[in-house]
């Protein structure tokens, strides 16, 4: 068991503690959920003022060229690019999560219906964050020829279910509930030698560890920008696709903004050749400005450095929990390996809606997710090693006091 | 022909005049392309600074409760819902047209091949806005069911052609070229007794003239709010269907904001009743935030005053035009008779391109459309008699100079 007093050191000698500063963090709040909603970069406070004031207000129509608003989705993929492993203009941030998971679905399954018309299976967990699942569901349900969605419930079974009917194995490459980290490379590498493609969904890996999509071989990648990415609530998603299949297929939601020529207003669709084909409508620009500002701060370190201090970060809380909350039914379902660690711990408590309830009163913001999960996220980008120690610490008084059971902790209301 | 000083008297006594005071407005700018992007409501400065400022970086996830950011599709849509004669819980405001065009076609497919299914035809305009056509063939391709998309060259020829094989009739109220007006309550009163459902693409009239959706029987309705709604660039859509429909069929892009228990975290889906179910991802919260500001100036007056003041400020603008420039090869493509009017005046000229460049540079803003029109918005909320009068003299000074000649207004570039 660590000290408070090491922990502090240890902030103390960190070379990415600076970078907290890029960041308006409330005092005191000690915010371990910014893989569900990362908080506010200083940049976005005066990057919104200009976006509204000066593009929408005085710049009005002619800021979609002079403000450069109808680029952004490319200028933004391509600053996003280099955190996932994808080369210039393949990466473009539009839409949500589930759009882009859906383009990506109906592409692969294109694809397949080339080469193996026969695969019908898209694979994934029972586990995997739910509406990845749902839009496999209304996808195979739309196109009524015989595509289904097959649910495994571990790494194991996964690995033992890709087969000769696999089309697609769907794969969110950190698993939201426990933090498992699929090994991207081998997965991808085992899908391929049985004939199956891959979808990756990066919403909880991307801006926490490194991604190399293009040295793992994989197919398709999307993800979202709002969680380790710090692009603001609901920020634009993003959607990356293999350039050996990029320009194989068209994907359904066959926007405007997805044709060859925009701007010729002809009556027939065209997809434009690369990655701008998975645009569709008018994007929200006030939004999608600020993901650049998220974005930035991670142009002032490396993905690497990012990494090990959030094993750092994760094993110090890991640790620290199950020494000071050791007489409490808590129970570890984040693997301990760090080969298959995301950058968030999971531990299931019985009672887990309202001790995560409590910690939030108490100034640790984790969240809770079904049946029985407190999640804590660590985001290396400004998560101290006093905030683990203290977090852990706040937890245990927490568990002590049987302040959990407090009637204003035991109702449920709806959290993200 | 008027008089500029007749014109001054006219916005001295509009009892709508005042309303102009609730926009943040360049000076001496003549903006007549609100129905491309509309202007900033004074408003908005300061709730994106709340937005950002409060509600992301100091309430950060607490503020999806807190904040009521989860409930935003469904508030805002509710107060929206009086501006197109849609009832209470009846409109959600979410992802682009595009995209809400694609879940409603699905839907209005779905219910037909319920009740008939040999009606395989998706009927619409050849000059309709072409994203709704691209996303008619990106569903049809899909599909590979049969559907076809049908392009009329006018209206005559849609009601004429609306038969026995017609699925869906999709329409585009307000025509963004000419402006023509379609008689909602007519045409779908014919496509019903041929057994047609029809989808309204509200884009260019939600906010410039009174819409009654159930009272004409509508089915499926959809619509951007970033034009005379003043929601801000790329602002989140929306998307109504009749109560007698809408739990008939689900939606394809079944996301997780469609689940009927979304934090239940299931592995099935499992629709919502009413119209939460064509929510599918997260939304672009700060984006989304704007658009409360448009729709709350609505609320200070009624769309039945703003419609006569725009028609006579279209009415105005025409006379001044055909009487100023009438040595010009200008043709009016707009309806002169009120009830096929909308609220833009569409004129071509063979150099169209050009003069709207020239007159951008001398601060009156129009846009261009292909092949040759130049296209002016008058946006009742703040467009002045006195505007319709100067942007006229304008065109002619233009057209007189030549101008518009200039090689610097020869060049093309891309305006959206």
């Amino acid at each position: 068991m660590s000290t408070r007093e090491q922990c502090l050191e240890l902030d103390a000698q960190d070379p990415l503690a600076s970078l907290r500063n890029e960041f308006s963090l409330p005092e005191k709040l000690i915010y371990l959920d910014g893989n569900s909603l990362g908080v506010c970069p200083n940049a976005a406070l005066e990057r919104v003022h200009q976006v509204v004031k000066v593009e929408w207000a005085e710049g009005l129509v002619t800021s979609w060229n002079s403000a450069g608003w109808r680029a952004l989705p490319e200028r933004l993929g391509n600053r996003l690019a280099s955190l996932i492993g994808a080369g210039e203009n393949e990466v473009v941030i539009t839409d949500t999560t589930s759009t882009n998971l859906y383009k990506v679905l109906v592409a692969a399954l294109r694809v397949q219906a080339q080469r193996a018309p026969e695969r019908k299976v898209i694979l994934t967990e029972r586990n995997n964050f739910p509406t990845d699942i749902y839009i496999a569901e209304g996808l195979a349900e739309l196109l009524d020829q015989g595509y289904s969605v097959r649910l495994v419930d571990s790494p194991d079974e996964l690995q033992r279910a890709v087969g000769d009917d696999t089309a697609v194995v769907m794969i969110t490459q950190v698993n939201y509930k426990t933090g498992y980290l699929h090994n991207m490379s081998e997965l991808t590498r085992l899908c391929h030698e049985k004939g199956a493609l891959t979808i990756w969904d990066l919403c909880h890996s991307v801006g926490a560890l490194p991604i190399d999509l293009k040295a793992a071989g994989a197919d398709y990648a999307i993800g979202c920008t709002y969680k380790y990415l710090n692009g603001g609530p609901g920020a634009p998603a993003f959607v990356w696709v293999s350039p050996a299949l990029r320009d194989m297929t068209w994907q359904p939601l066959s926007g405007w903004w997805g044709h060859a020529r925009q701007f010729q207003m002809e009556s027939h669709y065209e997809p434009a050749p690369g990655i701008s084909r998975y645009l569709c409508g008018t994007q929200p620009m006030i939004s999608m400005a600020m993901v650049e500002c998220g974005l930035d701060v991670f142009h002032k370190t490396s993905m690497q450095a990012l990494r090990e201090k959030s094993l750092a970060l994760t094993d110090l809380f890991i640790k620290q929990v199950e020494a000071r909350c050791s007489s409490h039914p808590l129970t570890l379902i984040t693997p301990r390996e760090h080969i298959y660690r995301g950058s968030h711990v999971s531990f299931e408590h019985p009672h887990g809606y309202s001790v995560i309830q409590a910690l939030i009163e108490r100034g640790v913001v984790g969240d809770y997710r079904e049946p029985h999960i407190m999640r804590f996220g660590f985001t290396p980008l400004y998560s101290r090693f006093v905030d683990a120690w203290d977090a852990a610490e706040i937890l245990g008084q927490v568990l002590d006091s049987g302040l959990w059971r407090d009637e204003r902790f035991m109702t449920r209301k709806q959290v993200t």
